[in-house]
This record gives structure tokens, sequence and C-alpha cells, in this order.
């Protein structure tokens, strides 16, 4: 495995984020399922010709800006991203009590973004050592509802660029990877107290 | 300026985090005011001896860890910190709309943790990659009250570890060093979109 598609595997399942896809072999050549950054992003023909057709997530939820917050996370490396991860209101009481499975009306957020440097900040200081959220690279959601998307587990997966859905084959691997994490109800991020 | 000293100067000041002290004489010997990490609390007598007495924040608003997310934020090297800054809901509504000064009642609060692989992520592909927060450092507010904080341009610091709030002389150099984000009300961190 490359070390690109590492980090694109990496950013897949983890970052304590919501983390939606499988390492298959669409990450082995670094093409596909980047979680945390645009770099692959609308490089395949499938990407840019097709809206997801299985249950996948293909609306923005509204208001979860204003979500509470889960947890941050860094991914290192060429990815270098810097998130959070926030929750509606009942997703967060769950989180925070820590009662699995999360009930339905669920909804989870990773706001991504690229880890730069605060130029404000080094400024100051003479050299690079803080980093905060850059440039926005990409949005995704996990919405609960058990009858809606029972084929995989009663999880919608999303993921926004731009405002634009990815399509189904990009969702594809989502399930299966979160399919590890079963005891947490798929979900990767733990709630940081 | 040791490479020690500047990781807890840049932290005193940045992160895009609520950042609270000044690049003073304790900061060159890289000794306190290290505010994402546990390395320089509780070493200096006066830390351990003496309760702020000046007008500081000596105790922990209830119900913070419940707050909107404002941003996140991580400090490389050494300080190794990933954290994030909350804000209640009058301070996240003034950061959301980008309305200076921040009105009374504001109240922010910087969470920081020591900024950790993630031991469960990495497993899965066996190389580190991903960070999340690990054990909590320590916890700052600051609080807008206009009136009691009037010395302070209205800001009310604080600083605690372990529910402990720093000394006066620890916090002494927060006010001066925020007055250098004038233009953001003595706030560093920037409302993330």
């Amino acid at each position: 495995m490359t070390r690109l598609s590492f980090f694109l595997v990496a950013m897949a399942t983890t970052a304590g984020l919501v983390a939606f896809s499988a390492p298959g072999p669409r990450h082995v050549n670094g093409q596909a399922n980047d979680h945390g950054s645009d770099q692959s992003m609308g490089k395949s023909s499938d990407q840019a010709n097709a809206q997801p057709a299985g249950p996948y997530v293909t609306e923005i939820p509204k208001g979860y800006r204003d979500w509470r917050w889960v947890s941050s996370a860094h991914e290192a490396g060429k990815l270098n991203s810097l998130g959070a991860l926030l929750a509606n209101d009942t997703a967060y009481n769950a989180f925070r009590d820590g009662k699995y499975p999360f009930p339905d009306g669920s909804i989870l957020v990773a706001l991504h973004y690229k880890n730069v440097p605060s130029d404000e900040n080094n400024k100051i200081f003479g050299q690079v050592q803080s980093f905060v959220p850059g440039a926005p690279t990409n949005i995704q959601f996990m919405v609960k509802d058990s009858k809606k998307y029972a084929a995989t587990g009663g999880w919608g997966f999303g993921h926004f660029q731009n405002g634009k859905p990815a399509t189904a084959a990009f969702m594809k691997p989502c399930f299966p990877c979160h399919q590890k994490t079963a005891s947490t109800d798929l979900v990767f991020t733990h709630y940081t107290p």
C-alpha cells in the first residue's frame, strides 16, 4: 500500500471522526474515498456522472453547524486534515451517556478542513507551530433511520463536497468498513469528555 | 528562545484557541503559562501555594461541555496538543455572526488534550496516522463581564487543571497578550464555518 493510499484509508476509517469507507481496492490505488481532503474527489468519471442510487444521504441535514461537539481529530501526513465531529441533540445525548445503539433521529456530522498553520499566530512567534482549520474539504454525515437504512445497519452515510453528494460508487465501501465498529453501533468516534 | 519555550509561548497565544498569556519572561525560560499541556503546571511554588487574587475566573462555569463548537486546534511539537474551543449560546451567536465586541454573559472554553495516536484506528492500518484527543491537560475560560472584569478588557480569564484554578501569578500575562487581538475583542480564535 502506498503512503498516499494509507492516508486515504486512514482518513476513511478514523481520526475519531465519522469515517465512512472500507479499505478496499479503490483505497489501495489511492484514488477514492478520501474523507478528509479533496485530493481524490471528482477524479473518476463515475463520481462525476452519477448520483447515489443506493440508500445514501443525498441532502445535507439542516442546522448541522450549530450541533454540539463530540470530538476533534487530526490526520497527519499528506492528508493533513483537521476537523471535528458534531452531533444533533439525539445523537449527542447518546454519545455522552454511552448509550448504544444510537436512537433513530441521531445524526452525526464530520467537518473536515485542511490543517493549516495559523499565520496570525505564527507571525507573533516567528515559527510555524499552531495549526487551525483552513479551507473546508468535505462534510460527512451518518443519519440513523432503522427502517430507511435497514440495509446498512440503520445508518445512512453521506459525503458532500462543495455541497454536492458523492456517488453511489464512492459511498459503497462505507458500510462494510463501519461494520468493524459494531460495539459502538458502527461509529468510530468516541466522545471526548 | 529554546524550542520548548517556543511551544509554550505558541500554545499560550494560539492554536486558534482561547489563549491566555503573553510571551513574557516566564515563557522564555519555558516554565509557565503552558495552555495546552501539563508540562509546566505546578512546577513553581507560587502556583502550588496561592490562589488567584486578581480578577480571574476561579470557578468552572457549569455545563461548558455541552456548549457549541467554534473551532479545533492542533499544536505540533513537544506540546503535542489537540483541542477545541466551545462557546455558550451568547458567545457562539456573536462568533457566528461576527459581532464584536462579545456581549456580557459570553463565555468561551478551550478544552485541551494530549494529541495521541488512535490505537484503535492505527491497529487497522498498521501505521500511526490518526490523532485524537487523549488525556485532558487543562481547561481555560474567558468570561465576559464588563464591570467585574473592567480592568482586563471586560474579560475574566481562567485556567484549570484537575479542577483547580491556576494562581494569580500564572494568570497575570493573559490580558497583556490578548490585547494583541483588539480587533476581535481580545479573542484569538476565529469561528470555523
